[in-house]
């Protein structure tokens, strides 16, 4: 069955009564909702008004606190460290992306590193932030599930971990970034299983490194990672950068933890003070112009840069609104009938 | 034939002498040598003493200067911009790195971008200069060769790019992590070259796509990046932040082109901006004995952190020299004769 089409601003106003009714301040369950629906004007589908029904989920059973309180506790000229008090991760990577823009802007860089924070969307959206300022951002999180072993290893002591980067061309669509260490980030198998479908070679081994391909066995397995080791090495640095130096959880996970004490870490790089800002962008265009022009492998049509997808479905879903599937449509009603408010008209 | 033991000392002198002799300052000199030598004590072969008859080439046929000034030329609280002027690229490096910590102990964190620099040896030595000062560091470096293609593309557009990342422990070795973006850096496909053996499938591919597996034909292919276009938009990022953002070379290379003009990029974070060093580092050890505790696939040992064999290495050659085997000693004879230099010992 074809998705419906329900336009930006109503997915914004269902999301924002959810998270009110579910606990959170006004202005916090406004502001979340933005930034959930950004996942999904990036196209980043598995990341915004899909989650909706596990984020309320979290809020209602302790796991998320919806009057969680977000502080900056310590604080260097180009750094700050933030407790996210276990409220929803898109508000405290809110605080944490205001913060680094805001001391980027008298630094030149800042670093801002979060603990007790929660799952935040995509990747992609936290680099995004910096753009409008002339700033290039990165970005960084820990997987609050563990998907993945150390190269060699059985045991699931480390998540997908991903890194996102934003950088702003002239003329040509911002280059976005993210990716996951994994080869298969744990939404796509969730998704083959869920479809039923069988999964590729490559994705997920078993106890005795063999290839498992029923999707219905991926709980026996770990996902492999990019590069072999390098993907494991990827994964662990952004662990011990993201998470352990902020007092996030990685590695082996305490049994007893209830909430998720997710690190995340963005920076913000005024791009001003490495030469002038429009004479940079437009490098960036040409770059991304000798890479579309690149010689093409048979059977490949074009050559995209990462953000040419993002760019092209926000222009398309702020027109026509956020597709949202009949399967997706029933839990959110099932939803909203559960929490007494109104469904999405 | 096996390698003979030549002491470090010594060959820190011979590179000096070398340096020296083909035009660059004493105190340069010894710097240089003394760094050149990082790359082999962190056990990176193929950047260390092995790449010194390229580098004095380098520096005589004019395409590196030997007196090239290094200039701070843009400074933020933050952030530095320096043009390398062509210098040696460890030379360009050790400042950058130096600026880098110094803005970081006051400010906490530290960005610092290059451009006019030259290929710096391995990756992990520049993150790991960080580490005395409790910080941790991350490194990018913009390959001044391009070897890779855009996903989809066969056109060579973009280097290996490497990056690098080094996070202190307490009681265990730091965790040094650095990776180029391809399945298999240029290096390895030289020594393959050299040793005439087959390359794996998957490591280059030619322009129809298929696998070369035959070491003398990976001039008409390009390397395949890791994770498919994972590894390319990494290898972009790090192209745009590393080089474009520095004014240095990214993309399709001017033909007249004789300076290589490599941009790289240095991090350094304060640990005590975001807690306690010591609480930190004891962490980390926790998750290194996490990883080293893992259960095991079948047939492995051992699992290993990033970092484990360059320590390992560093105390035993430090003891017991670099390993020089005779056709590198036979190539460093002839270059001193050529330079008119004394020989190793």
């Amino acid at each position: 069955m074809i998705a419906s089409r329900v336009p930006v601003p109503v997915v914004i106003d269902f999301a924002a009564r959810a998270f009110a009714k579910a606990g959170v301040s006004a202005g916090d369950a406004a502001k979340a909702a933005r930034l959930l629906i950004e996942s999904d004007l990036n196209g980043s589908d598995g990341h915004g008004i899909f989650r909706l029904v596990q984020y309320i989920g979290g809020l209602r059973n302790g796991k998320v606190d919806p009057k969680g309180v977000i502080t900056v506790d310590m604080e260097g000229p180009a750094t700050a460290h933030i407790d996210g008090g276990n409220a929803l991760g898109h508000l405290v990577m809110a605080r944490a992306t205001e913060v680094a823009i805001e001391k980027a802007k008298t630094q030149g860089a800042a670093w801002v590193g979060v603990r007790g924070s929660n799952h935040a969307g995509a990747a992609s959206i936290w680099a995004s932030q910096m753009l409008p300022h002339d700033m290039i951002g990165i970005y960084l999180a820990v997987g609050s599930n563990n998907f993945m072993a150390p190269w060699g290893g059985f045991e699931r002591l480390l998540g997908t971990n991903p890194i996102a980067f934003a950088v702003p061309g002239l003329e040509e669509p911002p280059i976005l970034f993210d990716m996951a260490t994994s080869i298969a980030a744990n939404g796509k198998v969730q998704v083959a299983q869920s479809k039923g479908e069988k999964l590729p070679e490559g994705w997920v081994i078993d106890k005795q490194g063999r290839p498992i391909t029923d999707a219905n066995k991926v709980d026996d397995g770990v996902l492999l990672p990019i590069g072999d080791y390098k993907g494991y090495g990827l994964s662990l640095m952004i662990g011990l950068i993201g998470a352990t130096l902020n007092g996030g959880q990685f590695g082996r996970e305490p049994t007893d933890a209830k909430a998720s004490n997710t690190g995340q870490a963005v920076l913000a790089l005024q791009i001003s003070r490495f030469g002038d800002v429009t004479a940079f962008k437009r490098q960036v265009d040409r770059v991304a112009r000798d890479i579309r022009g690149s010689g093409k492998l048979p059977g490949v049509n074009e050559i995209r840069l990462p953000g040419d997808r993002a760019y092209a479905v926000r222009a398309e879903r702020l027109r026509d609104g956020i597709p949202v599937p009949p399967s997706l449509r029933a839990a959110l009603d099932k939803m909203a009938d559960g929490l007494g408010i109104e469904r999405i008209a």
